[in-house]
Parts: C-alpha cells; sequence; structure tokens
C-alpha cells in the first residue's frame, strides 16, 4: 500500500516540498497584515503528460479547495471543478467554498453572534443597567448582509485563494468515466467535454437528509433556513445532532418561539453525558426552546392560514410556520458515476484509507464524503496531507485522534479526546475531574446560568485523554487545550500551569481532586 | 541552604501528604457541586512544642490564605492574622482576600464586565438589530451589589476556606519582635499580645503609590475608586501599567470621559511591542479615551466648583471630576518592624530565595510583597509550594518561567512567555508569526475592531516560547495554550492540532509562515 504512494511521491516531486500560508475563513474575513507569498511551480514532468492533469478535483469545499491549494504548491498541474463559482442573489447550496462558507460554519456562526444579544442585555440589568432594550431585529437586513458577505467569500476561494495558488478553476459539474477521467458538463453552457488526471479527488461533501414521512415536503433543511425570506414567528426544529440544536439556540434567540423535537431520551449522542445533561438543564432554564423528547414526527400538515401542524408518534400536534429538519446529512454522490470507475461505496459515503485513498488507486476523497469526522478544519488536514502525501514527497496519513469540537449553542460546548464513557471503555481505569459552578459574568444578574468543566484524565499514566466544557466562549477556550492533550499532557502539566485569573478557564488548571473514579470500568467514588 | 530545608520538612512532616482541593475565585462565587474534603491533622510533634504554632502567617491576601490552608492539611498548627475579616459597609481596602479579593481582581473584574455592554450594543444594529439601547448605569446600584458580593467572599475565605481547613483566624495587626515572635494587636480591643511561631510567613501584599506633586491628596488609587460615591463625568487617569489601562477602559466603557496620561511613549512596558502599539490603536479607534503619553502631571488643582486641573509639564491643563493615580505599587512592609527579626529589604519589599526564604530562616514571604509577578495565581502558587516544601515534606521551589497573565482591557491581551525583544534577547534567532485579522464578530458592524495574534518561536528548537494574542475573550483563550508551552511544546505541535471553526482561536494552530526572523539578534524579513 504504502508503496504506491512513494511511487505517486516520486512521479509528482520534481519540486523541493515548503509550506504555503494557511488560510483560515476568520482570515478570509478580515483584513490580513500578513502578506501570502504563493509560488507556481508547475510540474512539467513526463510522467504526467499522458494527462491533461496532474489532479482533477471534484468539489471546491474545504478540503478539495486545501487539497488543490497545496498540491498546486508542490508542483502539481491542477483543475478544480465546482458547479457555481458564487451563490449569487438566489439561494444556491453549492457554491465554491462549500458547506462551511455557504450553508456552512460560517454563516451559521453570524447568526449565533446575531442571537446572543437578547441574552447580553437580558443581563445588564444585573450590573446596574437601567432601561436596556435589544430593539427589533431585521431578518431581511441580517440576511442580506449575510448573502453580500458569503459572496464576497465565494470570491476570496476562487480568486485569491484558488487563482492565486495556480489552481484552475471550472465552473461544471464533473462526472466520472473512468480512474483517471471525468466528464465535464459546464455550469454556464451545458456543454460536455473530457479531461483526464492522474489523480482524482472527490470532495463533493454532503447534504441534508429528511425522512421520508407525509407532508415532509413542507420541510427545510439547514441549505434553506439561510435563505428564508421571513423569520417565521415559530419553528419545529427535528433532531437531536449539533445542526439541530444551534439552530433551535439560534432562532431562539432572535425571537422565534423554538419547539426542539427529538425521537431519542436526549440529544448530543456521542457527546459526554453529563455535558448533554447541562445543555439540556441550561437550556430549559435560559432558554424559551422548548424541548421535547422520545418525539417523532409522523406527519406535516399545512393548514389554511399557511401554518403547519407537526403530528407525532401519539398523535399530540404542534403548530408552527417553519419546520426545520436536521436528522443526518449523507453524502453527496448522486451524478458522479463512481462504478464507471469501480470506486466502492458504503451507502452514501465513499470509503478511504489513511492516505484518504479509495479502493481505486487513482481516486481519493476528503471531507463529509468520506463519513470520518464531518468538520472543516478534518476535511482541510484531509486534504493538506493528502496533497503533501502525493504531491509533496512525504508521508503524511490523517490524523483524527484529538480533534477538538465546538457545539456552538448557548453555552457552547467545546471538547476534545475522549468522553467519560468512551474513556472507561478504552482505558477501563480513569480519574474524573468535574466542576459545576457560576461564572463570574454571571453572579450579578443571577440567571441561572452555570458553566460544566471535565477533565478524563487516564489513571495509570494520568494522561488527560479527555477535556469537555460548557461554558461562554468554549470554543475559543478549548483551542489551546487541544494542543496540550494532542501533545500528550498529564494531570501533572495542566497543575503545574499557572492560572489566570479571574477567568473561567483556570479551573482547568485548578481542579485537584478527582469527583470519582472509575476501576476496572466501575465507578468508584472514593479509592481505597 | 537546600539542607535547612529538608530539616524544615523533616520537623513539619508527621502525616502523609496530600492534596486539598484549589479554590479558585470562580469557584467561590459559585455554587460548586464538587465536594470539598478536608481535614485536621493538627502536628503535635514535640518539636514545634517550644511554640505557640507551627506557622504564624501576617496577611491573609491570596499567598497567605494558601499557604495557611495548605499547612494545616499536612498537618502544621497555623494561625493567620489580618487586620480585618470583612470589609463591612465601609471602604476597607485590606480586609481577608487581600488585594485580589478587597480591591483587586475580583472587583475589578466585576466592573470590566458592566463596561462592556455599551460596547456590545454599539455592534448590534450591524446585525440586524434595530433600537437597541443601553439605557443607563446606576453606579450605585453597582457598588452595592459589588459591596454585598466582596462581603460574601470574605466571609466565605474566612468560614469556608480557613477555619474548614483548620486555620486559626485572628483579626489583629502582626509586628515582628524577633525570628519566631509576633505582637499582635487585636482589632477589636487594641489589646496586644506575644506569640510565637517555628516559622512565620510575611504575605502582606502590595498598596498603591502616588508621587509627590502638589494637590497628590486629591487624587484617588484604585483603593479609593471602588468606594467612590458618584460615578465621575470626566476622570484623568495617570499611569502606563496594566492597572491604569484596565480603569481607563473601564470608566470609559461606563460612560466617563476618560483622559489617560502617561509620561512615557507608550502604555505597557514590559509587554510585547505589538501588543503595546495595536492596544493604542484599538483604543484610538473604538474607545473614547484621550491618550496622551509623554505627559507627567506636575500638579493637581482643586476649583471653586469641586472639579479639578491636572497640569502637565509642559502648562497644559484637564479638567475633571477625579484623578486615579496608577503609577505603582510598593510592598505594605510599614509597621511590620522586620528589622527586630533582621529581615532584608530592598525598598518596600522583601527579597526571597526560590523556596519563599528571606534572609532569615524562620521567615518566608510570598506574594506581591516580594516582588517577583504580582499575581494572585502567583502568589497561590508560592504559597502553596513554600506550605508543601516546609510542611510537607517535598521538594517544591517556586517556578515563575511561562506564566501566563492578561490584561482586561478592550481588547484583552492575553500573554504567556516571552516578548519578541526579550526572546531575541535570550535566543538571538528566532522565528515570528503574527496575524492581525477583524475576528468574525466584528466583521458585521463594521467596527474598526481587529485581533492580532502572534507566536514568538525559538529557532533552533522550534519551540514556541511566546504566545500573545490581543482579542476578545484573551484571557479565557491563552489558559490552554499556557499549558502546551509550559510544556514545551513546539510549532509542530501546534501544527498538529486541528482547529475549531469558525473561532478566533484557531488562527493559533494555523498560522504556517513565519512572517518575519532574527537571526544573530537582526531581523530578518526572509530567510537565504
Amino acid at each position: 500500500m504504502r508503496m504506491s504512494f512513494l511511487l505517486l511521491c516520486a512521479a509528482a516531486r520534481g519540486t523541493t516540498a515548503f509550506n504555503l500560508p494557511s488560510l483560515s475563513a476568520s482570515q478570509l474575513r478580515s483584513t490580513s497584515l500578513r502578506s501570502v507569498t504563493t509560488t507556481r511551480l508547475h510540474s512539467t514532468s513526463s510522467d504526467s503528460s499522458n494527462f491533461d492533469y496532474d489532479l482533477l478535483v471534484i468539489g471546491g469545499g474545504s478540503g478539495g479547495v486545501r487539497a488543490s491549494r497545496i498540491a498546486s504548491g508542490h508542483g502539481a498541474k491542477v483543475a478544480l471543478l465546482e458547479t457555481k463559482l458564487s451563490h449569487g442573489v438566489d439561494p444556491y447550496y453549492s457554491a465554491i467554498g462549500g458547506t462551511c462558507v455557504n450553508v456552512g460554519c460560517v454563516p451559521k456562526k453570524l447568526m449565533v453572534f446575531a442571537s446572543r444579544y437578547p441574552g447580553e442585555i437580558r443581563e445588564m440589568e444585573g450590573y446596574g443597567w437601567k432601561g436596556a432594550s435589544e430593539g427589533t431585529f431585521d431578518w431581511k437586513v441580517f440576511l442580506d448582509k449575510k448573502n453580500k458577505e458569503i459572496t464576497r467569500l465565494n470570491n476570496v476561494y476562487q480568486n485569491f485563494v484558488l487563482k492565486n495558488a495556480g489552481v484552475e478553476v471550472i465552473e461544471a459539474r464533473g462526472t466520472l468515466t473512468g480512474p483517471n477521467s471525468i466528464q465535464v458538463h459546464t455550469t454556464a453552457t451545458g456543454e460536455s467535454s473530457t479531461l483526464t488526471a492522474k489523480n482524482i479527488i472527490i470532495a463533493v461533501g454532503g447534504w441534508p437528509f429528511k425522512p421520508d414521512i407525509p407532508g415532509i415536503e413542507h420541510a427545510i433543511t439547514s441549505n434553506e433556513i439561510f435563505y428564508l425570506e421571513e423569520q417565521p414567528k415559530r419553528m419545529v426544529v427535528v433532531g437531536g445532532g449539533f445542526i439541530a440544536l444551534e439552530f433551535a439556540t439560534i432562532m431562539d434567540g432572535l425571537g422565534t418561539d423554538v419547539t426542539l423535537m427529538y425521537r431519542g431520551d436526549l440529544f448530543l449522542r456521542g457527546f459526554d453525558d453529563d455535558m448533554r445533561t447541562h445543555l439540556k438543564e441550561e437550556m430549559e432554564n435560559n432558554s424559551g426552546i422548548d424541548l421535547k423528547f422520545n418525539t417523532d414526527p409522523k406527519e406535516i400538515r399545512k393548514q389554511d392560514d399557511g401554518s403547519f401542524l407537526v403530528i407525532d408518534q401519539d398523535g399530540n400536534e404542534v403548530e408552527c410556520d417553519s419546520i426545520l429538519y436536521a436528522t443526518g446529512r449523507k453524502g453527496k454522490i448522486d451524478g458522479l458515476n463512481l462504478e464507471s470507475a469501480g470506486v466502492h461505496t458504503e451507502k452514501s459515503f465513499i470509503p478511504v484509507n489513511e492516505y484518504s485513498q479509495t479502493n481505486v488507486p487513482s481516486i481519493y476523497a476528503v471531507g463529509d464524503v468520506t463519513d470520518r469526522i464531518a468538520l472543516t478544519p478534518v476535511a482541510l488536514m484531509e486534504g493538506h496531507r493528502l496533497a503533501d502525501t502525493v504531491f509533496g514527497g512525504m508521508d503524511r496519513p490523517v490524523d483524527h485522534e484529538f480533534v477538538a469540537s465546538t457545539v456552538f449553542t448557548t453555552p457552547e460546548i467545546g471538547t476534545v479526546g475522549y468522553s467519560e464513557q468512551e474513556a472507561v471503555e478504552k482505558y477501563g481505569d480513569i480519574d474524573v475531574y468535574k466542576n459545576r459552578f457560576r461564572a463570574m459574568k454571571h453572579s450579578f444578574p443571577q440567571s441561572e446560568t452555570y458553566s460544566l468543566f471535565k477533565l478524563i484524565v487516564e489513571s495509570k499514566t494520568q494522561r488527560v485523554v479527555g477535556c469537555h466544557v460548557a461554558t461562554d466562549g468554549a470554543g475559543e477556550m478549548v483551542q489551546g487545550v487541544a494542543i496540550a492533550i494532542k501533545m500528550g499532557a498529564t494531570k501533572e502539566d495542566f497543575d503545574n500551569t499557572i492560572g489566570i485569573h479571574p477567568t473561567s478557564a483556570e479551573e482547568l488548571v485548578t481542579m485537584r481532586t478527582p469527583s470519582y473514579y472509575y476501576r476496572d470500568g466501575q465507578k468508584v467514588d472514593k479509592l481505597e
């Protein structure tokens, strides 16, 4: 397996490896003083001369853009196919930048920011401010600004990120016709042509999935919510994953009456159980969201006045003006004609090895379509390492251990490493440090707003294998912790770090006594 | 030197070492679910029988409280002297809890929270909120809540932290009469008596210093500002350290017209130069503070209407209603009668060795009075390690390298490790990673609010030796980074950590190309 890569590397090398500057989205949306130098070092090696390109990438999302940019920097001749280069004024969910830029992280986070102001204002009185008011939220003003910002980012990706990196960007849909060939359907003209490439990367991402129940056509997904013409007064959100929770939080903050329906006992399956329970309590105490667990919509009925009824398995009805389904995502492989090249799939996803290679040696896949960890920075890592390996002469398998992530609810849930349950299963013996407290900012308002911090420590090695925090700004807080945990930090490393006072984050380095333990997989309150 | 400690340890040991839970201020102000177990293990060993106590501590601030609590946990018989146990209704700047609780970190941070709301509201319109208003700030309401909170904390320290730990708390002033004896002046009765102890810790902290210029009696310090009866309409803040800057920011946020006067070219001497310049620019663009550098008040004149004129070295006058001097702090050694025990001092401070021991073997000093790093968590570390060493049978010298700290201005400045200038001097060859960008939150409001992130890397080892960020919530962000840097993280460790998107903190792990270098102490834009 490794050999084929080394051969590929040798073939594509012909230039010394160097690092292109990494561009995160927050840089993209800012005026950056850091100069960005790009260099074109197109490979002219004869090995590739039988193909039009060294690399063709299908899909201009996070993974595809990163892979093509880095590959081009390593000297490869690269073209990237994306069906639309800018989302324009009409809703379009699949423009350059992918899910993250168009209908994911970026517009979502902007909505999160917008939605948090009323909560801030509710607490002002506790500090002695009198007569503060949030005013009214104008959905259209927000959406107009959001659309302009996304269009700006589309252009940045196209002109700055890709063009400057020497990547040819083709506005077209791609269909495989073999292990090294793609039929290209140009978006503007509808014309088709065939391009060949030594290597192909499939980076088409994912797409929201809605179950097939009567009336489901009335439900929107996380695509359409970014283009709703009006803010619904009442919304039902269906689902229990982070997307459902984030939008429930956002819409509640913006003043919509939100009902969350989830068929399970508790949302955020896979997260640490304490964090799940904590978030539920915080939502109950500090939001207007009506949480309905063990509730599975069976029918959606449109009423004469344009509103909807959502009817659950027991016949209970909730009336609303919009229904958001966030019940999972599928790989977006429809129309790729993967079978023509013999690429294996599992349901809608494409399995790959640790070098992001499919069963077909010349074809790779990165990002959400691979069903590993569906996060932008993970797709970036996968795309980057793949390009470094195939075109940079390096050996860079993917690394999915200790990937930090954040749920942008209120409070945010920041997490890196193993949950308590996972750690018990993996290690048997663990020490759990836990503290629930009212962060200083919320003490004066006397709001029932609590933070929860947890550290999971493997008993034998004293390595910190999990960190979970539910608090304001958890995402900003956990990033640094993730560096330490990735390095293999022990509890002593945490203890040796002096706190920053007064912060909430200092709890991370001042929890001195385990709250409880597990020994041989069994919970123990005190050690003998 | 080391020997005397080992002897002390052996003398005081008699019990196995254990960890008491650490209590940070944020826990103290919260309802904590984590159970706190304390154990009394008073030493009855005959070695101490000649003395009334194993340990007498003068000063109930962060360092003194921590040292006495941990010493008691190790089995020592401990008493702590503090002149006042609760600050009560009258202003009192030196009650139990010390500077941090009464006139420092805690009330300061509460004021910071209060002061930031107007800035939030200014940005709401950018997100589509119309007609938002901050209302008016009621200084008295805030102060009343603040005083109640501080009184609550005084009680927590006295009853929960110290009494439960088995520390005897004496409301009295202490005066040394020898290496092992203290004259105790009881606050309530004025009566005096003498107590003896095998070990004495001086933890009296610091006190604001005002220069001697005409009219200086009209100026307040960071003590009195917490008890001002009215919010001044116009305030002159004098000084260029973090205390001056924090209060300038706070009062500006609360609606006071603030003029900052500093005799130097640029404030925050000792911090990374880029961060200093950045903060100046942010203050110029986003605050109402009138920054006057190279300005040294020579006289304060009270006017007939009760207002003041502050007159600088060139005769320029600024009219105001209150003048805050934050021009440095001294050690609070007056009245300690240190000479009776032969304790050396340097100006107002007490030099100590790496075990916080003074030149007199039985007398130690921790916290601000030692003029090391005047921060609460540092004093906690010094007190904790001293108690572990002297009473816990451990060898725990202090460790002041890579202490993270934060200036709670807007934006906050979070920092750990060496500044660019310090690193050049220490290492000669360094790589500097730098990015100035507009954080996503500030993109819609189009406010001229920028973040600045810097990493300082030693070229040879690729170790990250400095991290400096100016951004919202920098303090919360840098705590985790501090763990990694304290562990010796290399740039590769940062690079291997996957970002959390979208956050500002992801910049920490996505800066890939140095902005410039130093080689042999000389700045180099590009390497050959």
